[in-house]
């Protein structure tokens, strides 16, 4: 093993939620330290964190913008930087530190404007430098297995995707940190549910399909008064193969805490998969008893198996899903630093799965306001 | 106990399912008698059926005609005739036996045609009969019970409907007499998966909220080449209310036998309730674990102890959820014919329930050949 | 179909739970009508309870005695008679019954002394009779599936038997006629939960391993203070195979309503079925995925088949598995009347099924006393 | 927060289960670093090992004897050490540390013998120093709140304890390495199953009820020709409160990965929770419906949520239980090194949980070759 890498992270001061995630997650694999922070916008806060955290003193910033420049300045600077701030900042923050020739691990999605997310396209073209979308569920072993076994042809020839993400939390009329700021459009963007978590199942199903919808029709509400963005969304979906969907983001469906499941359905089998419960996945060749496959179990794949650390039976979940971006970015960062000219073969969500996600944004909006007609999703 | 009720059957000779179905379910409970039957359309195979059944010969008729005025004219005949047969025979046999003042019970969907649907409108109204339509979903005791959460409250005001009927029986083309007239536009009609089981995914989210969606948007398709109807369906559902829902029926969903699964979303409470293990419904009010409610267990209603025959924990199924239809009918026949002015107090699916169910496949049928535009099912 | 048998049934008059089973089992399959009975103790409970089931008044009888020499002495009198009074009664009432040379279906276990059940087996051999004991469980049709998997070697070689019967209802001090009698020993027998459910899960594996354990230990405890019974019961199994198992017997077993489970591994496969869900099976061959068998679905056997009614997916219950064993026993029935020479060839469980209980509830009161030391379970 | 202590490591190089776990473990909350290690008995493998996890070469060593007195010399030596060789090591090693003034952390079972379990018990007293026991189950967030929710009686007075850890791995004759030590009883110990995975069930049950049965009765099984070992154990349990239970381990139970599962009953309640899904736990009050209880969701108690890192619905897995203790540690030891007088308030398994389970192990033995009779657990 080379060195650890040297970690950044723009957000994420005290009661912040993905912060600590995106901490956890890089720490898991032992391929990161994290030494330097803008946590916050508040500056007392901000230090407060980083001292916390362990990050010395002169390492701590008042605002990202300094940080990026100092951190490219030094010798020891940052490899890359983890952004968790509310999505508003997402990209301004990512152009600082490209432009200061540092890499960017960037939560999703991957802006709160298509206007942001195409600027960001142009200059990560001109950066020659690596951008990971942390679609964190695209981490998990089984979704690597099932990626594999829908290219190999397990299921035969794809028909049918439903995925599903829904959760309760914002049943009721919000209040935290977090619901505020996840409801309020100016720092989440103009969809609510449809960006925080839609984006997340847009993503798996295009991640273990390999396909994009090329239209959508969505029907987005607002069920809490005095609401200002989409609490669920319904999408029905086509493929250009002939294929079919439906996508059903919900914030609002009580008894439902994180509730991401993907199902896809072929001539030949159909796949089942639960985030709650991510160690297993239900097969079933058309014909045949259903078979319930386990991360790293009978059956498992060379992919699933590259990202299994303990044995069947032995329950990995989201920290070890998200940590998977992390060790892949740390070895895609090796690697790209080593022999620039290759893009190396990773798994890893990076710029496409964010502008396919604004996208599917877009045309939800669209779509919905329109009063639910259908709408291409491929146009920019 | 008065003595058992008298019952003929159309349809449902050797070969058939859902007649077997239908015996049984009249069997269960002890009210009726099987008496007569016009079982097939081939003579030679409809007495062979009969003489299986113990119905004596001269009560096994060639057809379903002579059979309606033979019985009309025995003081012995029967009190009412079950209709097992192909959609497009659903209303011709109907209309010959309340004309001759005979009660039905009529297996779904109430017809291949919405014209011959809105006939029987007309006569059964001035037939003075009974017509039960065999919507068996709706006898689980668990349903019922849902019925009664959603009615007294315990969900809050409703704001998602999620109900699918999924299969995997016609994932490949149709051999063998149950595909093939269900997948034949002239015996099963125009709607195919929508006909076959997404009018009882209809229904049952119908019976449990006790709101119809006031318009639709469809996607149907057909996945087997040479298959002249739908096979699969995607439904996004607009209420009244406010509430928006989706309903998914597929016959192609390959790993999935008769999965027929309803969730109700309230503003206060939700309930995900599974037919392949109905003795089981899952609630949660905001806030709180969620609770396994089990049928006849703590917290069952009213409703759903009396459709209940066996403590909790003794597994009750299919057929005594249809059985419980035909206990219902025997009651309100019972009650029909000795006080004939007041309309039995009865949860039992009827015309009212067959006109929404053809009008849901109207809709679909609509809305699909536009391209999936949203359209109103409200209006015949 | 031939005609009908005709059922007398003794026991099960209002306020009787298994009674009511014993007829809708007995009707499911319409292979049998109830036309006698001696249904109560009580003459007027029992007249008011006949009346209510539409037995003939002259065919409802005070006394189970005057009931047999009566039925006995009509031409069209019952083909058998179903037992189902409280276990002290069983044996009194199928003696007079085989001596007036009819047919016995009796509830379990098979008495409530050992010397009672001897005395059965020396009148029915002299009989010449058939005596079905309604260990129902074995009805399930993945139950038949599963014996014919091990017999077929499916599972190997086997090496370990787990069953467990586990109830809460008698958690707290008995109330209520079906608690009462079944911790009272002089109506009941000496073992409570051992005798009331233990029976069951014993029988279960027995039918399903064809193997009986040859020693046990067992520890009953009686957790309700003043019951008189033992109401958990924890026991330790070896077989002259090798194989050993654990059955686990429970009444005070908070949160479980009727949870039968029964885990049989060998050296190449396992099996896992609870009967509260009793239309999936798991089975294994080590070193491949898990499957999940479905009663009449893919992989399903001949036995299993033969006693499935309805398709995968649509599921059956406690009361269809019951039914087959009135329908087997009316098949024996009709078999043994024609050819009396030869036995049918049936999966009934009859009276080693019920000896071989009466063994086990004998060893674990023996072994329990000793201080659950080992005790032989075959010496009688 | 303090600096991260320094952590070293005995065993765990190339080809090692545990030392991989113990060392994400570690890293996963970010109070320890990994900076010394004796990681094999193979120099070379030691030093490759150690260059591959970052550890510099001055402080990779050939015999953890020398280690432990270079890092007790060193200003800058380890805070503790990590024990993940074989069984019959934990013993020397940790003696080796303690005598040195280094605290221990050790994989479980405490011992191969109870000879050297004790020693250790004795030196430990007279070191000053902190020993935990990596009972890692006793780390998972429901399991915590469980023992909260019995301790403050929502069970009420218990009554069973039912506690069963399965796997299938060693299903046949075994190879490769973890399988080879694992059932040589010169490296684990008398005890197979019981040792490896046994001991677990043991001290989970004992943590959660806070009782440790005073006898048992057990019959051990090896099931593979020529294992030396037990490879399947039964055991019966009585507690002094009266309470009964159950306790199954086993490595040859085909169709169980990692099945560790713990059921409590008493008066009032009961508690089902399974490993392998461990952000979930089934309790339920008499007379009430079931509660799906969830990690860090409603009802969560102050100890569940102290060791939850993300929201419900996000699942943490077997690694972040075993973070937990290595958290704990951490506390325990900074708690420790600064007011040396007092204990620590902890929940972390020491050498009490580790003596249990010792006891246990030898109680099984005896039981077991006196040919399962009852055996008292609390001598030693």
């Amino acid at each position: 093993m080379s060195a650890r890498l040297k970690l950044g992270m723009v957000g994420g001061g005290e009661g912040a939620f993905i912060g600590g995630v995106h901490r956890i997650a890089a720490r898991i694999d032992g391929q990161w330290d994290l030494v330097a922070g803008a946590l916050s916008s508040d500056p007392v806060r901000a230090h407060a964190s980083a001292a916390t955290l362990g990050i010395a003193p002169d390492r701590s910033y008042d605002s990202f913008a300094k940080m990026a420049q100092a951190e490219a300045a030094r010798d020891d600077g940052i490899d890359a930087v983890a952004i968790v701030t509310p999505n508003h900042m997402h990209v301004p923050v990512a152009l600082a530190f490209l432009h200061a020739g540092i890499h960017v691990i960037c939560d999703k999605p991957l802006a709160s404007q298509m206007h942001d997310a195409l600027q960001l396209e142009q200059v990560l073209a001109a950066s020659g430098k690596l951008f990971v979308l942390t679609h964190n569920y695209s981490g998990y072993p089984l979704i690597r297995q099932a990626r594999d076994m829908v290219a190999r042809g397990d299921l035969g020839r794809l028909r049918l995707v439903h995925v599903e993400y829904v959760q309760d939390w914002l049943s009721e009329p919000a209040s935290g940190k977090q619901a505020e700021w996840r409801t309020d459009p100016a720092r989440s963007g103009a969809g609510g549910a449809i960006g925080d978590i839609g984006t997340h199942a847009w993503q798996l199903a295009e991640f273990v399909t390999g396909e994009t919808p090329e239209a959508l029709a969505a029907d987005l509400s607002s069920f809490v008064e005095g609401r200002a963005v989409d609490d669920n969304a319904h999408v029905m979906l086509r493929y250009a193969s002939g294929a079919r969907g439906m996508l059903w983001a919900s914030q609002v469906a009580v008894g439902n805490e994180n509730a991401l499941r993907l199902r896809i359905h072929g001539d030949k089998g159909g796949l089942d998969w639960a985030q709650e419960n991510p160690n297993q996945m239900r097969f079933t060749r058309f014909g045949a008893p259903s078979q319930t496959l386990t991360r790293g179990g009978a059956g498992a794949t060379d992919a699933g198996l590259a990202t299994t650390r303990i044995p069947a039976g032995h329950p990995e979940g989201y920290l070890e899903g998200f940590a998977t971006l992390y060790r892949e970015a740390a070895d895609a960062i090796r690697q790209h630093d080593t022999v620039r000219s290759s893009a190396p073969d990773t798994l890893l969500p990076g710029l496409a799965a964010g502008l396919s996600g604004m996208r599917f944004i877009d045309a939800c909006l669209k779509s919905s306001q329109a009063g639910g007609v259908w709408t291409a999703t491929r146009a920019t």
